[in-house]
């Protein structure tokens, strides 16, 4: 399972002395550039073919509060693939909790505004998949 | 239907040219921060009554791009209340497209951590509930 | 004087329990659209002409804290206009303290990264400068 | 010297399609706190201490653009220190180039907001100017 750590900054946290929930949405952006670079299809070389990727939906349940200095550790899978769509999960952890459990949906986008095959287009997802089935 | 007024400023906008995803999580909490102070529960109340109000979970679609200087209608409504949970329900419209739609749900702490029963200790919100309904 | 209000959110509170610094840098980036937008050079028309208006350098004086709720009332105004820079100054205002004073430090690019002559292409700097220095 | 490295985020882009300047102050937060850990003065330490610090002044200069994916390598250092007051600097890199350079003022307070004797202490901070000052 792909892992990405994130050290809580001074400025993630709010006034309640935890880290403000919306960050968590863009620790799952961080997490996710990570590991799309670590399964050979990252975001800039998606960019750089003339793609956009938009998201198209987030979910998050914030199940235990962390704050400044906290490290927290994120696992990255692929939840599910479909034709033109992938989910994408994450699970955070935290001091030996799960602090977050949520998923983002991604569509890949020409410059016309027409939706990719991902996984013809781009095998690795395939392959990300099948190798965290193996795992599993 | 409580309406929330955002005008989207440029630093919530990224290298896609678009508002960042994340950033509508934050206006649904600048909206809900107004449909609170306007049913009369303010959330600088609640912090004052001792309590605190964390965000449980958050999901959120994102239907239509935003950018700099677009003006962004949110509608802002009680989409579920039991005993001790509240899920709050965003729509976002601008320029005549539905842009966003998110729920976000929140339980209210006391000093020990103890969960409130919302409507007993705030009977606002049930009347926020049969207001939104006599309208529907 | 060109004032703008900003109140301030949740999310830009710290476990200080305080406004975040760096948040302070972005009022200031909202009161300057305003307040280009007031005298007429707003910045999405200086784009839409082809231009970018990259920050060139920024200083900031955090003078007394401010927290969730408060009404921040920025003071927006031209301090200096030479021939490619401008420096636009702000003072923000907070029940009745001077809570934060800075300024920014801009100039304007065509595509080919040359320097615009600000007051010869946006004649209204040149008059916002006069005004100012009436009203003074 | 001490070297933080950041890897610029997604997020911290704006529709420029550059790191939006604001973002230079949060990572000189990052690196600020990065370099109390080195040196043994720990900012989560002083915040156990019982004291607060406070950000009094900010001033950075943006010399060239970053973006998705660079990453930046910051060069912390106390610039100044009084018996009060904090001067710390830092010099950010990225791809062979000076991008930004700007400096923090900061004081120590405690409870009653008393500003606190730093080098009495926190003698961290005196051997840390000298071991600068041996390395120049």
């Amino acid at each position: 399972m792909f892992v990405y750590k994130h050290k809580v900054h001074y400025y993630e946290t709010d006034r309640m002395g935890v880290t403000h929930h919306s960050n968590y949405i863009r620790i799952m952006e961080e997490a996710r550039v990570a590991y799309l670079d670590a399964i050979g299809a990252s975001f800039a070389r998606i960019e750089a073919d003339g793609y956009v990727s938009p998201v198209m939906a987030v979910e998050g349940k914030f199940l235990s509060p962390t704050t400044f200095d906290d490290l927290i550790e994120v696992e990255v899978y692929i939840q599910e693939m479909s034709l033109l769509k992938l989910r994408i999960g994450y699970r955070m952890h935290c001091g030996g909790k799960v602090v977050f459990e949520g998923w983002s949906l991604h569509c890949f986008l020409d410059k016309d505004g027409k939706a990719l095959r991902i996984a013809e287009r781009y095998p690795q997802f395939r392959q990300a998949v099948e190798s965290d089935q193996e795992q599993a």
